[in-house]
């Protein structure tokens, strides 16, 4: 006895990234094979087959007793038309999850080990309970620095790759990149057209917020289209050198892709994780040369210098056996950057420092001069040291603004450019003195509570920074917020705590990379 | 500016525990709120509030760009009608995951910690991939004994607790359970009738399979309908003395169904999980003496004596604290159990030795009776060396037959048993000698890969057993399956190893409990 065939039928569900079989409760094959919901089955079809979760269907008019039915995302990665023969089996585990037990037991995994869980991560074999698995296996028990290499090798052989050698033969690809956990520090879309302006190739891509109340992504979506195939990506960097591109639709790196909705919920992100996931995705752009932003803080992710140091190595390990060039720089992560935190505010502090504007954020200005300082002495013929004045010229010159704008007008200029969340709060000072702390985390959450980043427009904007010498009941910050419900909530958590903390004397500052060439900012 | 608001519809998809609300793509909250797919939601209703996933869709016969569409689970626990108004909004995180989050750490997890985390996925407020980080984070940081107290007596504190004072006072509520891992090992629907013929309270519960090819709940439902509700199982045991339900339907420990829905899949069962799994369900039972069975063997659960002690000590902790009696007994797990593996196979077993049948497994016989003979001496009036002598009696005079069809008749008989797979295939012994090695894991995939339980009759039939001599050429065991692909699968995994090893010389008994009081089987 064979298993009974059944008819392909589309259903309108979009499950994002996780495929979904509907089969009727009176189908023969769950009757015959006693398949229960969220059972994870293989579909065959034409010499295709697909994994997908069963959800079991009451209702005729979604799937007839005789139907396959397949979500948006499953139907499409069949690619077979409605009404097609299909049949649907018990899924055998993914190849690789012997592999993943083996790493729940703490086991070291091989270069083959990874190589499989990579593929099959790519290929949606693993639920999302096994990459949950996978994702707090490899947090708990540190991957060692040949299983990072191996895993962001994977990572970049079961993606695309951008190849720039027609181009610019083996002139070098530069990026820029943060490890993230600093709200507002957009440097990345002041960097992209000042070395864009010196005449480097700068293929950028960035993710959207994963826990943070904005990404590079979300706040260049801000002033153009984002969500750029690699087709377009390429077209865009030929013609203004530069992009600020939303990595997911280039799918450079489809499996961190994955791993990211996973790591995103559970909050984690481990320095294997995130060096596999920063690299790989350098590596397929085509980059060649990447400044690396590390900073630290008491509420930034990396909290010691120690740990900073230690995070650089492993860095510097893999990005060497790769062949990318790093220079790894380790920055002040004590405070937010710049005066907005959430998209429309953040963007807003961008272009006021691409236009010089007096009310500039003097320390975005300054950090991203450092780090396209740093990206330009990749340039063989600039000598260093010359690279923070070479960029000043062009930021003062106004170079960098007519090339930001001409790489928004390439990706498509926003019409309808959001303004800032029209509820607004301002959070005051409850005593006289000096800001000596600003917590990175409650500032995110507050931006976030208050809608960041699905609202563009909501966020924090900050008044007052480390060291500014403050009075009882001057505002410190407003907040800003699209809707009732999140302006509430983001309120009473600024009330709770505002995140601010005020003293007698200014924090000292100490001895991280700054933006004047090793004096102080 | 406050969400619009939106009226409640049906959907009739069985997400199983999963709660899915689709909304329209055209849906004027999904386009102003920036709602994702597979975003967590909380939908509200008249004062009730749930957690679900989102669903995009875009077919309105499923849902009109007004409505919120439900999951079945979804709308039976919202418990509002189809039309009623409700909202949506982002969901916050479960207010126990910063716990989770220090767990993930490494941390040590406090008694607060742990009952607020078991809410929390007692109401269906974890997602899959939190559940998952939990099952990994508490296998790899293994709980201490504490934290396992505390586990079990969130898991007891959020189900259900059948309370049979008012039945039998202080007399015992006896229960018997295997901790798993050793095919054929059906021992429980024979101590089950014995103990029940004695006069004793003995309302067991079961699990089904969770990677094996049949847990006792699968194996009895080949002779009677095992989803009980708790009334119902009460009702039975009164008549009865005892059942053998399915534990899932009564939803005595609902934190514990839904972890092992993720546990399952990931093949995790961690000494801490394993005794608040157990445990909580024994107390929830009303269980106040329980015989806990641990085999102990190469390819057992558990591998060694000293870990065998090590998880004895572990339950008799909990145990004691909860007030629950506990014998733990270590036994002989180095092969099978009988001879069937698979429901169909293993029910016939069980049968054969109640019916005193010539061809009963002698070796589920006497681990019965030994097993039954300890339960049997938690009655005060049996003097301490007598119950195995009092079971054997049960037996051998019929009671324990009677017995159990009394069971199964309370339960509801199955009219339309199901027979042995009909696809046969004898897998035969390579050369001549005796059995020295027959591997329990690799028996179970065979089982499972021809089809158990999902096809009861599928699954193998042992015709020898360690020390049995064989001839070369004559069968080991017999494969049985339903479906030809099944067949195919576990005929040519049985190929490629068929779990048996031939050597010259028997091996030896060791110092297990066995049947014989002391002597060996």
């Amino acid at each position: 006895m064979d298993r009974p065939t059944l008819h392909v039928r589309r259903v309108g569900i979009d499950t994002w990234r996780e495929s979904v079989a509907y089969l009727h409760r009176d189908c023969p094959v769950v009757r015959a094979a006693g398949f229960q919901a969220l059972a994870k089955v293989t579909v065959n079809a034409d010499g295709q087959s697909i994994a997908a979760v069963l959800n079991v269907v009451d209702d005729d008019r979604i799937v007839a007793p005789c139907d396959l039915g397949l979500s948006e995302d499953a139907f499409a990665r069949l690619q077979v038309a409605e009404g097609h023969a299909a049949s649907i089996e018990h899924a055998e585990p993914a190849a690789s999850i012997a592999a993943l037990h083996r790493k729940i037991a703490g086991e070291r995994l091989t270069r083959d080990d990874l190589a499989a869980i990579v593929r099959d991560i790519a290929s949606a074999r693993y639920s999302k309970i096994e990459l949950a698995a996978f994702v707090v296996a490899t947090n708990q028990f540190e991957l060692d620095r040949d299983e990072v290499l191996h895993l962001t090798q994977a990572m970049i052989d079961v993606g695309h790759r951008i190849d720039w050698q027609h181009d610019i033969g083996s002139g070098p690809v530069v990026d820029k990149h943060c490890i993230g956990g600093i709200p507002g520090n957009r440097t990345s879309m002041l960097v992209v057209p000042i070395v864009a302006a010196h005449g480097m190739w700068c293929p950028k891509t960035s993710s959207r917020a994963i826990t943070s109340p904005a990404g590079t992504a979300d706040t260049m979506e801000v002033l153009a289209e984002v969500a750029l195939p690699v087709e377009r990506l390429t077209e865009i960097v030929r013609a203004t050198r530069g992009c600020l591109a939303w990595g997911g639709t280039a799918r450079l790196s489809p499996a961190d892709d994955i791993l990211i909705s996973v790591e995103r919920p559970l909050a984690i992100d481990s320095p294997g994780q995130m060096v596999a996931s920063i690299l790989s995705k350098k590596v397929a752009a085509g980059s060649t040369h990447l400044v690396l932003d590390i900073p630290v803080g008491p509420s930034a992710k990396v909290r010691t210098m120690p740990e900073a140091q230690r995070l650089k190595k492993l860095f510097e390990f893999v990005a060497a056996r790769l062949g990318l060039v790093l220079d790894a720089v380790i920055t002040d992560g004590r405070q937010p950057i710049g005066h907005g935190i959430g998209p429309v505010l953040e963007a807003r502090d961008v272009m006021r420092v691409l236009e010089n504007h007096p009310d500039a954020p003097h320390d975005l200005r300054t950090k991203a001069l450092m780090l396209a300082g740093r990206v330009i002495e990749f340039d063989p013929d600039v000598r260093g040291g010359d690279g923070i004045r070479i960029a000043r010229d062009i930021l003062e010159s106004g170079r960098a603004l007519a090339r930001m704008n001409a790489i928004i007008d390439a990706q498509g200029r926003r019409v309808d450019a959001p303004a800032p969340g029209p509820l607004v709060h301002e959070v005051c000072a409850g005593a006289d003195g000096v800001v000596v702390e600003i917590d990175n985390l409650r500032m995110a959450r507050i931006a976030r509570l208050a809608g960041a980043p699905q609202s563009p427009g909501a966020g924090a904007d900050l008044l007052r920074k480390l060291g500014d010498p403050v009075v009882r009941g001057e505002p410190l910050y407003r907040i800003h917020a699209q809707f009732d419900a999140d302006f509430g909530f983001a309120r009473r958590m600024a009330e709770a705590d505002s995140g601010y903390r005020i003293g007698e004397t200014a924090p000292a500052a100490r001895g991280w990379a700054q933006g004047n060439g090793g004096g102080s900012a």
